[in-house]
């Protein structure tokens, strides 16, 4: 392969969601025990070119319902376009106020209904988009940094069996012996490097002298501890206390953000969650502190993708920005037509951008650039959105030669706005504030 | 095209930078005026596959020194490997202690030098990953919402031409009546739906009329001006009383984040800025007031991305987190492979990921999955990410039949820990603190 003449459409003409039960063993948490069966929703999406994706979520049936919902709305969608994806999805859930769903029993409730409708689409549309393309899925996720990835050990105090039924392979685990003996089962089965314990399950003192008890056995290995948020503050304090130099991370010990915090004032380990940031809007700091994000100095950031780090990062501003609900705008100086074509995609796949962006197109000399003429062009303001394969423009290498030649006559290889107009105005000086 | 056996590599053999230089007209700004020429780079990447892809860039020397060495650290690079670029650029900078090269005249000097110049590259990377795909780069930045930009009509006090030169063809803008004379002329032209004036040139007041007297001439167009923080404290705060009502935003009135607050808090519309805010170390608060992401009081973030909305939306979490100096690890709930699968994938394009993740894999009966098996297996407590096209995991429709059959039989369709718990302990209470 080498340039395709014209992009493939890949849009969805069906999507198919099968739920599916599997055997879970009585594992126990601070809200009960693992049913004899995990549900899980399975779903694949295939497009009117024939390729299939897969994707995985809760199976509960109020997820399930809104699944389903969203999925109707989801036929003739292009699956590189996740922008409209999400749209879609967020449109099929208006109105809908139904409860429940979340698919972990009550421990993590606040998670945003939209995204978490949209994910497995999104994944299997990924799954799809590197099907065509012939690539892993790290690939589309900016390259693969590591070529394994670690996972912790995650031990669960547990019954021997579900009640009637015959004891699991894996034995009961009520007590610290017991979940040392879990932990090696594991270990020698699987290689773990880290260990977690899901706890909240006995009281702090019987789930400290288990952490205690799985150091003593693995010495070199990092340990967490679960209770997702089963402990009053001073209980948490206590549990920190007698953990310090043990634990890698004190996972959710108690409810809520105000309570973490005191919490994580007194005890020595950093705390971590997947109960009280689940959401985006969970990140920026609460109204009553002041606002943070540069003390609410600036409302509007004007991104560049030239300094921001390219159009991958420049998207990551926008959603930061977006997050903290910042407005974005764009910034420009001096430019040729390759910027703008990167500037024009850029804001074309930028969904919260609320501005017209800057641009200095129309001080340059229409006959000079460097690409190809015809490429991009104006109409009330505005740019069309280059739809050839990649940013739409092409070299012109008799051009680029003719303002490199330029660039060697001209004598500027610094850019100084201040001494050119010095040489006018001697005495100007443009230390801020002028005025 | 349907899929691809495997992935053609498309590894990064030739980078050209051509330094270009094009006229450009007296544009008057608060630190002088545009020189007779403005300098850019260009870059052009070609891979092994024979395909191009052009970035661009400042053409300021220092800056070109710094692409320079970059660029000879990025043969071989695979082009879909944009994380892997960002390292290397760092790399090739390490012990690099040169300054200029901001490409804006003084202006804007507060950018990070690592994304500014990995900046082309990565643009030149996604013109290459489009054109393999037949796609426009705004498909590859999750679809264009939009199928025109906007930009706005920039306009700029001038001299009627360079000294010693003829006058150019926009002739001088000093007065407001020469400044509206150029947006008739500009927006006549372009068909520009909005008017961004550069200040800073000259005193306040008369930067006011001529807002006034754009905001007469163009009654329906958002207006904004952009002094470059030449201002005062006390005179920005008069600029944006007077232009209560006038202006769409106020542009970096002043300089730096603390008079930008002072401003903010005292004018009516919201301030923007492309000069306190241009690397993402700049958007955390600063430590003095109290630490802004939910009170300190997390400090590792689990991410999920079947909550999170997706690979896409918790790459934007790991951003955020990375940006916020937050930790990264990663929550589980009962799955099978297809879960595992995305997660590993993830996992593995997230170079802020500092845990091993969580899984519950190993509760999960061997025998029991939606997926063909060998895709994914566990060794020294990893898995490898899969090389295969997209997920590298493929449906394996009689299981899925049978575990959907087991899901209709097992009678569960909503996951509850806490009422399986009390058929067997009638007087369990979740309700936290247990403890």
């Amino acid at each position: 392969m080498t340039e395709h003449e014209s992009g493939e459409q890949h849009k969805i003409e069906d999507v198919r969601i099968t739920p599916v039960a599997f055997h879970d063993p009585p594992l126990l948490n601070t809200v009960g025990v693992h049913e004899p069966f995990a549900v899980r929703s399975i779903i694949e999406i295939v497009t009117d070119s024939g390729i299939s994706g897969l994707g995985e979520s809760y199976g509960d049936a109020a997820h399930l319902a809104r699944l389903r919902g969203a999925a109707t709305q989801l036929t003739g969608l292009d699956v590189w376009n996740t922008n409209e994806l999400e749209r879609r999805v967020g449109r099929s859930l208006s109105g809908e106020n139904t409860t429940g769903g979340h698919g972990m029993s009550g421990m993590v409730t606040g998670s945003d209904t939209r995204y978490r409708v949209a994910s497995p689409f999104e994944v299997a549309c990924l799954d799809i988009q590197g099907k065509v393309l012939g690539r892993p899925v790290s690939d589309l996720l900016g390259g693969a940094v590591r070529d394994r990835v670690d996972y912790s050990a995650y031990l669960f105090y547990k019954w021997q069996g579900h009640p009637g039924a015959e004891p699991d392979g894996w034995g009961p685990a009520l007590d610290p012996e017991q979940l040392v003996r879990q932990a090696t089962t594991m270990i020698g089965e699987y290689g773990f490097s880290a260990i977690k314990l899901k706890g909240g399950v006995f009281p702090p003192e019987e789930e400290i002298d288990a952490v205690l008890a799985l150091r003593q056995a693995f010495p070199g290995l990092p340990l967490r501890i679960d209770p997702n948020g089963a402990w009053s503050v001073p209980a948490s304090i206590e549990v920190g206390r007698r953990l310090e130099g043990v634990l890698e991370y004190l996972e959710d010990p108690t409810p809520g953000i105000e309570g973490m915090a005191e919490v994580a004032r007194e005890v020595p380990m950093p705390l971590a969650t997947n109960m009280c940031v689940v959401a985006f809007d969970h990140l920026p700091p609460p109204p009553p502190p002041p606002p943070a994000v540069a003390s609410d100095a600036v409302r509007i950031v004007l991104s560049d993708h030239h300094f921001w780090g390219g159009l991958g990062r420049s998207r990551l501003l926008a959603g930061l920005c977006d997050t903290f609900g910042l407005g974005l705008s764009m910034h420009s100086n001096s430019h040729l037509g390759i910027s703008l074509a990167a500037m024009t995609h850029l804001a074309a796949a930028t969904p919260s951008l609320g501005y017209a962006c800057d641009t200095h197109w129309p001080w340059k000399d229409p006959d000079e650039d460097v690409i190809a003429a015809g490429a991009l062009s104006f109409s009330g303001g505005a740019v069309a959105v280059p739809t050839a394969p990649g940013l739409g423009v092409e070299l012109d290498t008799d051009a680029l030669a003719r303002l490199h030649e330029q660039y060697l006559g001209c004598g500027i290889t610094e850019r100084d706005d201040t001494a050119y107009l010095r040489r006018f105005q001697p005495a100007f000086d443009p230390t801020p504030p002028r005025w």
